[in-house]
């Protein structure tokens, strides 16, 4: 049993998404567990043995949730990034073997072993960050034993780094060349049978989908989720990214636990979405790599109560980020989030993205996962911009 | 003599701004200078005998450069960042003590050694990405004895950190309430006698004024840049932020080293950069964070051929920024600079825009101040988000 005190506690437990600070705080931590959280003033007298750590004053959060990644993949796409800014046109960039389908060929070439050691590295730039669940999905593969491969190796992930892996299946996220005159055939193919087939090896957590013009239509979403919620896998959605297909307004009405990206979205997909308590996960980091100007409806999204998350988007072609800090700073400075709807956005509310109901809060019966911060006060983590103030990190109850 | 070889080198030394990039390259170091550079094949039998160093195909790049920070200040304006989210208007800000000048407040109340610990997590984090100079900016001080306090902190940190520290005297960075009615009083009493004073105990490597609307006029800093001179010492301005006050062209006019900022410069600034080979310092962590949408002319510059640097502007108000490879990205993805560019913005460009032409390129002579990165491309510094690829730091020959 272990006692952490002479702290500032953010429980992130306000519905509402405020800090619920607790000022000289102190947490209990029982095996992997919070057994305790309250002012040092009121712990119970049977906790008051427990090994005593000092914080100094520190701040305590949750474990940082980074709910919607595709931080599996082939190659990288720098020299792609570079050509574009040294003037190359798209067509060029796709003839010297750019886009998305450059990630999908790199993907596909490389083995299990390849694809993780190249994302070790960005997954420990979030751990170094405080984070203690990671949501990886699939969708450069787009052959069945691609992106099953994919999500073998977020498994691993999970396997050789003290973090929590949800794997989504998202399959649905490009159309490969070969399948070009065939949707409904990649469709049946590779979505719905590569879903069943690496369902049944226990490497999905949930299933996921890019709706737009050049991906694939709410009817053909809605299709897949059906399939999804025949296997019992909750559903989320790629949705209103570029354009307001009323994709997240089709997703709540299947109950999808997230609508992300959101900037074309639109009030009917928010009164969905509250009434399906979905969550919106924003990712600022994309609209930040694409200069878009289009914003997502935050004050809509907050008048409906829907709960809102940020994640990074990690991924090689627009959103090359690995800093669930960075992504705060983001949400503030171009969103207009508050720095307490950016904390509850990367730890109660991602969470929440995932399905998850034992962590992204301090409470006890919670997970012990948390981060330790060189803070004076939570707003801090958002404030600052290019800087990692973490002190330590306990994930299920361990300093690692 | 140390010998570092199987590495890719990008020397920076095209006066373009490109990589020049040597594959297979070999360094040689001898005490705190680079002994020679060039393709491995190319290595004069004499070094071969150095102690080798296998970079396993690595990346080297000059030690990075900051060249506008004002890193060392009072306090921090985290929650007035939070106030300014959760819908409080400038006034209620300022009521509540927050501005500019509740940064002097702080800074002026603490001691030397609460400014010297305050910034050194921050002057941390510059050098875990690979920063090896820094320059450093009085000016929340705003009396003789406050702005000295402040470049004794900078001296200190140089001494406390394997950094070069460049200071810059910048007590014409705002009027303090209680010269408000005497602007020519503040110019004599602080501005002006401070700089003498700091002078006279070597404190002042250059001198800088921030020449806009709500600061200083282009006739006030012409007349503090006189001064310098008559002293020995480089200017530099803080110029065309906000509006167009033509003070890059009087800089330009009196030999400035740098012009900062730069978003309103008309083509008389560049024009008078160019002929007096004034660097244009470029600070998109302040665009970024002020939501400027007015970007600075980067291909009139680059046409004129005006070097471009990048800086991280390290300040509590307008860029609590703290990464330089940050900064790079905000650069590339912001202002459409190039990732070579980038480079170049905080490596040979930052230099110069410094004064100092004994770093910030890989050639026989300069110094050792050097960053060795685990990328496959020099791109990859510019091109990933919230990352830090930093394999060691070398400084005057040491690794450290
Ligand atoms: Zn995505
Ligand atoms: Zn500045």
């Amino acid at each position: 049993m272990q006692l952490l005190a002479n702290a500032q506690i953010a429980t992130m437990t306000e519905k509402s998404g405020g800090y619920a600070l607790i000022q000289d705080g102190a947490l209990v931590i029982q095996d992997d567990r919070i057994a305790w959280v309250g002012a040092r003033a009121d712990l119970p007298q049977h906790y008051a043995g427990a090994a005593l750590q000092d914080l100094g004053g520190r701040l305590v959060t949750p474990g940082l949730v980074d709910c919607h990644t595709h931080i599996v993949f082939g190659g990288d796409r720098a020299r792609e990034f570079e050509m574009r800014l040294e003037g190359a046109s798209y067509e060029e960039i796709a003839r010297a073997g750019g886009g998305i389908l450059s990630s999908v060929n790199a993907t596909r070439a490389a083995d299990d072993a390849e694809l993780l050691a190249r994302a070790l590295p960005r997954v420990d730039h979030l751990i170094a960050e405080g984070a203690t669940t990671l949501e990886i999905k699939s969708g450069y593969g787009l052959t069945v034993a691609d992106e099953m491969k994919m999500l073998r190796v977020a498994r691993q992930i999970g396997e050789k780094r003290a973090i929590h892996i949800k794997t989504t299946w998202l399959a649905a996220h490009a159309l490969p060349a070969e399948y070009k005159d065939d949707r409904a055939g990649y469709i049946r193919d590779v979505v719905i049978a590569g879903m069943d087939a690496a369902h049944a090896e226990g490497l999905i957590d949930a299933v996921d989908g890019f709706c737009e013009g050049i991906a694939f239509s709410r009817d053909e979403m809605a299709a897949i989720f059906d399939h999804a919620h025949a296997l019992g896998l909750p559903v989320k959605l790629h949705a209103e990214q570029l354009s307001d297909l009323h994709g997240a307004a089709m997703a709540a009405g299947r109950g999808a636990i997230s609508a992300d990206h959101l900037e074309w979205l639109g009030q009917d997909g928010i009164d969905a979405m509250a009434a399906a308590g979905t969550v919106a996960v924003l990712l600022p980091g994309a609209f930040y790599t694409l200069r878009e100007t289009r914003l997502p409806p935050v004050q809509a999204l907050r008048d409906a109560g829907v709960p809102l998350a940020l994640a990074t988007d990690s991924n090689p072609g627009t959103s090359p980020l690995t800093s669930l800090l960075l992504t705060m700073n983001m949400g503030a400075t171009l969103f207009r989030m508050t720095p307490a709807e950016c904390l509850a956005g990367v730890t109660a509310h991602a969470a929440r993205a995932l399905g998850l109901s034992d962590r992204g809060t301090l409470a006890a019966g919670q997970r012990a996962d948390l981060a330790i911060w060189n803070v004076d006060h939570p707003a801090e983590l958002t404030y600052r911009i290019g800087f990692n103030p973490l002190h330590a990190r306990i994930f299920g109850g361990d300093l690692v």
